[in-house]
Parts: structure tokens; sequence; C-alpha cells
């Protein structure tokens, strides 16, 4: 595989769905002129990260403003897009969804989110995603002719058990649409993009939406790219902005081949399954 | 369980057992002077993480000069103690070994290192210790009175597969001798205890030996004890030093009522069993 340019976009996202899409095409044009082949937006790009909200900008995804508007602008950029996340309405329910398009502007996969951020900290954040959204069912892995690229949202990357089975399904980039937050960002967010590249030597790319101190649920930011040898190879403040780096899948064969973990592992002493398929 | 307090030793190994044994009564002594209630030492304690030296310094553990001096250290001091490493004769075999000892100085179990290291890294370190060692075969969970404990050596820390099963057998520290080096522990040592620790949300005590830049494999420090939250609670630098912290189990139980992250694992998507048992 070729080395490949991403352009990670930690976007401001603000209480009005017209002006997110503007601001997601205006930032992949900007990340296009830049020559990224591959864009990233963050969780839940289109909407504000807030119980109450999602199911007011929920889209069903065959009628779908949000789709149809970032489908359209990866065509005309002609890049991959990694659509961080929508509340996705299907029915009854609302899902966090993040949707992959290839330079085509086809949807070439889609990612319900898996694990349902619950959490209540005395003092720091309370929220229960559990009230509104529902969870998925699958694991998302896309070949693209880029690299083989596997999504999770958010709070899946606290599940060690998912990373590494997407590395076993021969995931080389795990991209992140995440929105942590200023109770659980400064201790967890860092330690854990980085030990799931180091631990399964791909590459990571996290998306968080920039920092808005008078949101309901305030962001982290802090979005960032990681190496398959845990070196951070570009980082955000808590603003918006673009972040790049230039992959190199072959750094992903070197590392392997220098500290061979996935071959160390003992699978006679522990055993991990997908029950999924 | 009530609080208790943890000395990580980061000793100073030299090629000279006798030394090496009277450092590690010293640093015992030292530490239950200042009230710990439980004392580690680092991997290979009384050797050089060498391959040359670990026949040359292995000992049987039915015979062991080691053993016997530090089982009697820790009765006189009357602390708990994870005797780090030592490589361990048995038969034809050796195995990079941890005791752990109760405060009457019986061995309460021990971890033979399931993941043996082996790197290659131009320019870098490169160390093979299958040449020399035999990997050991089942996962180390012991009762104290002060909570119970699991150990992983250095390389085993790697595989998330096993921290996740110690947390599930009820680990509430993880103890992790651990000797990373200049190559892999500025990138690795710090995002992977801490992402352990966030991971499972219990407390995580690493050891390593001190830093000596003239030794054939020079060792990275840093040892650090860390808390359910990823909170660091104390940290070395890469002289010799103990480095000292006051555990609450109770923050155990508080954090993972804040974050349920063991409950929302999605088992009916992925599976991870023992196959040791």
């Amino acid at each position: 595989m070729k080395p490949f340019k991403v352009g990670v976009c930690q976007m401001q996202v603000v209480d009005d769905k017209d002006a997110n899409l503007k601001r997601a095409v205006d930032l992949m044009e900007k990340a296009a002129a830049k020559d990224a082949d591959l864009v990233i937006l963050p969780e839940m790009f289109n909407c504000p990260y807030d119980n109450e909200k999602f199911p007011l900008y929920a889209e069903d995804r065959k009628n779908s403003e949000t789709l149809r508007t970032v489908s359209e602008s990866a065509r005309e950029c002609g890049v991959y897009l990694v659509a961080g996340s929508i509340p996705e309405s299907a029915g009854e329910n609302i899902y966090n969804t993040s949707f992959i398009f290839n330079p085509q502007g086809d949807v070439m996969g889609s990612h319900r989110k898996l694990h349902l951020f619950d959490i209540d900290v005395p003092g720091g954040v309370s929220f229960q995603e559990s009230d509104t959204l529902k969870a998925g069912e699958e694991i998302t892995v896309v070949d693209t002719d880029l690299c083989k690229l596997g999504v999770a949202i958010c709070y899946d990357i606290r599940f060690p058990e998912l990373s590494r089975l997407m590395a076993l399904m021969g995931v080389e980039l795990l991209v992140l649409p995440g929105a942590f937050n200023m109770t659980t960002g400064p201790n967890h967010w860092d330690p854990l993009i980085r030990s799931r590249a180091v631990d399964n030597q791909c590459f990571m790319a996290a998306a968080s939406p920039a920092r808005d101190e008078n949101a309901s649920y305030v962001a982290y930011g802090h979005s960032m790219i990681v190496d398959p040898w845990g070196e951070v190879l570009a980082q955000a403040g808590s603003d918006e902005e673009i972040i790049y780096a230039t992959l190199k899948p072959s750094r992903i064969t070197e590392v392997r081949r220098q500290m061979p973990l996935l071959k160390n592992r003992r699978t006679d002493i522990y055993e991990l399954k997908r029950r999924d398929i």
C-alpha cells in the first residue's frame, strides 16, 4: 500500500444543523486543498452532543440531508470520508452512526456505536446515552484503496476486546470519532488512543469536536493521529482546526516484524472470539 | 477493604547476586520503616537482565538463596512482598518468575512470565528471551488480606486479554515487575500502564529496575502507581528510589459505579475466555 494523507477535522459543532453541514463541507474542502486522501469528521458533527437534541436532529439514512451533503462534498473533493457520526433514526430507534464514503460519494459502510456511554461522576459529567440511543450490533471494517479501515465511536474505544478483534480482522487504521469530555478527557483520552495503537500495532485517527465551554456537554478536543509504535504524529489543541499526517502502511509491517505482538498472543491461555458473525 | 500503603522499589540491579540481595533487603526495610504494607521489587532484581546471565543466576525454588533471603526479610519487616522476578531453574528449563510472600514469609503464589520478550529493532534494542527462557502456563491471582492481587511480568502487559481476564477474576491491584528499555519505554510504558488501569478500573503498580547506562540492557525506570481512574499516584525518575502510595480499594467500587465498564462489555458481540483452566 502507498502512503496516504489523513486530515482529521476538529470541527466546532453548534446548535444549528445547516451551519454544521456548511462547516463540515468547508473543512472537507480545506483538507482536500491540502491534498488529504481521507477526511475524518468528529462524533455527532451535525448535532450538539445532547440527549434532548438527538431526536430533533436524527435523520433516516434513506432520506438524509446530512448524508446527501457530505456525499456530494466527498465526490467533489475526491476524498474518502469517515463522516464522524450523526443521530440516525431507524423506525422507533435512534443510533449513533458513522458513515464511510468513497471518493465517488458512495456509502461503503456504516458503524452504529456498539457501547453506549452511560456515566455519572458526581461533580463531573453525567450522561446516559441509553436514555435515547440504541446500540449497534456489528463490528465495522471496510476495505478501501488506501488501507483496511475500521471505525469505532467514542466509548467503543474503552473496550480493548473490540480494537483487538479489529486488528485481527486486518485493520490498518482505526478511525475514532469521539467526544470525550472535561472529566474523562484529561486522564483517559491520550493513554487509551496511544495504547490501542501500541497493542495492535496499527494507526489510530481520533476526531473530537472542538471545545465549546458554553455547551451542555463540553468536548475535550485534542484530536490525534498516532502511528503503530504509539508515536503521536499530530495532535490538536481545544479549538477548531484540521490536523494532518501522512500514514505509511509499511510502518505496520515494520513494527510487527520488530516486535511480533499479534503472533506472541498466548491463544492457548486465553481466547478472544467474535460472536457477531 | 481498608486502605493500605504500597512501596515500589526501583532498585539498582548489578552484576553481583549478593550485592543485589543486600540491596533488596535494604529497600524492603526502608519501605517497612515508612509503613508500607506491600513492597514490590522489579523484574530480575537479583540478576542483570541479560540472556548470558540468566542461567548463571538461576535458582531452583526448592533451594533458593534469593527466596530464603527475601522471605526472611518479609517476615522481619512484616510486609507482603511481590519479589519482582528471578531466573527460576526447574529441571532443564529457566523461567522468569515472580514470587508473592505474605508477612509470615510464606510463598502465597508465583507467576511465570507468560509472554516471552522477543524484539529486534534495528538501531534500537534486540533481545530474544526465548533463547534462554521458557514461558509460564498460568494466570496468577492471589487473595491477600489487603486486596486481590494479580501479577504479570513486563511483556505480559502488552496483551490486553490478560489484564482484562485478571480484572474479571476480581483483581484489584495488578502488580507489574517490568524492565522496559530506552527503545520501548518512552512511547509505551506510560500509556500501557495507565490504559490497563483505565480499562479495568483497578490499581496498577509497576516496578522497573533503576537505569544503568552501562548495562548491556538499559532499563527505562519510571516505576509508577496508578489508580482505577488512570491518575498517576506516584512515579519514579530513572535512578534508584522507592515510590509510595496509599491505595483505597473503595476507589475501585466508586469508579466502577460512575462508569460501569466491566458491565458495559458487549459479550454478545465478543467473547474472551480463559483456556488455562
